[in-house]
C-alpha cells in the first residue's frame, strides 16, 4: 500500500472533479463528474503497474468518457463520425488502428480505443513501429471498454475481443481478424501495422462515403 | 456478436434502471442510476464467459454499488460495520473470506468482495469446499474493484492484489498473505479455507471490539 501517493492522488482527483464539473457545467452534475473521475482512477489502478501520472491519466480518461456520454445523449455536439476500436488489451491492435485513422482522417473523425482486458503498458514494439511512421503514442494508455464510449460510437471495430462489446442499434459493427502483436518480433509488428493500415484506409473511405 | 441477446439485455437494463431509480429516489438521480446499471453490465461483460443471467447479475452489482455509494455519502443508513475483501480474481480467496465472515457475523456486518483482475467464474473447488461447510456460493460472481465499495468500507482486507486498492483515510486496511486456491487440489483448498477462517474469526473479534 503506497499510502502517501494515494493520499496525494485523492487531492488531485478532487481538484480534477471540480475543474471538470466547471467544464461540463449544465451538462452533468458535479456528482456525476466526481463519480467518473474516481471510478476512472480506480479502474486504471487495477491494471496499471506504474502508478506515476495515474491521476493525470485518470483525468484524461474521465474527461474523454464524459465527452462520449454527452455526445451519445446529444448534450455535447458531435459534428464528425465517432469511431471506436476495441481489442483485448488495448496495448497493440486497437492502439495501432486508432493512431493510423487519426493520422489519415485528422479532425474529420473522432477516434477512441479500449480493451476487454486492458494490459498495464503499451507494447514497446508497437510504439517503435508507429514511431517509424512518425506517429507518437506517448500520450496513449491502456483502458477498459466502457459503456459510454460504445454509446458514442458510430463505428465499432472489434479485434479479437469476442463478445465483450455491447451491441446497440444504429451503429456499424465490424470485426477484424488480425495477428496479436504480442506474438511476433519487430518485423512481424511492422507487417501487422501495414495490414491494419490497409483496413483503416478502407474504413476511412467507407466513412467518407 | 450475439445481437439478439444483447438487444434483449438492453431492454432489461432499461427496466432495471427505472426500477432502481424508484428505489433510490431522492438519493440518486435517474441519470446516475442508469449509468451505474449500464456501466456495471459492460464491466461484467468484459470478463464474463457465460452470458446467461448477465443482465440480472449486472442489476445486482449496480444495486450493491449504489447502496455502497449512498452509505459512503451518508445518504443511506449504514448501521453495521462494512467489510470489503479484495483479491486478484474474486473467484477464490475474497469469496471464501466474504462467505465465512457473513456466516460468523450474520447481519452484524455488511460484507462485500471484489477483484483487481476479475476472473470469469468462481473456482469450482472453492465452491465445493464451502459447500462442505454448508455455505452456498450459487449467488456469488466475480466483479472488479470499484471506488464506491472501497469508500463504503470500514475495513478493507487485501489478499495478493498489491497496490490495486485506493487508500482513503479513516479505514482499517489489512493485508493477508495466503496461497492462491488456483494452485492446489481440493485438500489444499480445504486448508486455505481453514486458514482464512482463522483470520476471519480474528477479524470478527476485532470488529466486535
Amino acid at each position: 500500500m503506497n499510502q502517501p501517493t494515494d493520499a496525494m492522488d485523492t487531492n488531485v482527483l478532487q481538484r480534477t472533479s471540480e475543474h471538470l464539473s466547471e467544464k461540463y457545467s449544465g451538462i452533468f452534475s458535479p456528482e456525476t463528474v466526481e463519480r467518473y473521475v474516481f471510478e476512472s482512477y480506480t479502474t486504471l489502478s487495477r491494471t496499471a503497474k506504474v502508478r506515476t501520472h495515474l491521476a493525470s491519466t485518470a483525468t484524461h480518461f474521465a474527461d474523454n468518457r464524459l465527452r462520449a456520454l454527452g455526445q451519445s445523449q446529444g448534450s455535447i455536439d458531435s459534428p464528425v463520425p465517432q469511431v471506436l476500436f476495441v481489442c483485448v488489451q488495448n496495448i497493440g491492435r486497437s492502439q495501432i488502428a486508432a493512431a493510423l485513422l487519426a493520422d489519415h482522417a485528422g479532425d474529420q473523425v473522432e477516434v477512441r480505443s479500449a480493451g476487454s482486458l486492458p494490459g498495464s503498458d503499451l507494447h514497446p514494439l508497437v510504439v517503435e513501429a508507429l514511431d517509424e511512421r512518425g506517429l507518437d503514442l506517448s500520450g496513449a494508455y491502456p483502458k477498459p471498454l466502457t459503456d459510454d464510449v460504445v454509446r458514442a460510437a458510430d463505428y465499432v471495430i472489434t479485434m479479437g475481443c469476442g463478445d465483450a462489446c455491447p451491441v446497440y442499434p444504429g451503429k456499424r459493427y465490424l470485426d477484424w481478424g488480425l495477428t496479436d502483436p504480442s506474438d511476433v518480433d519487430l518485423d512481424g509488428v511492422r507487417s501487422i501495422v501495414a495490414e491494419i493500415d490497409g483496413n483503416v484506409r478502407t474504413l476511412w473511405a467507407e466513412i467518407r462515403g
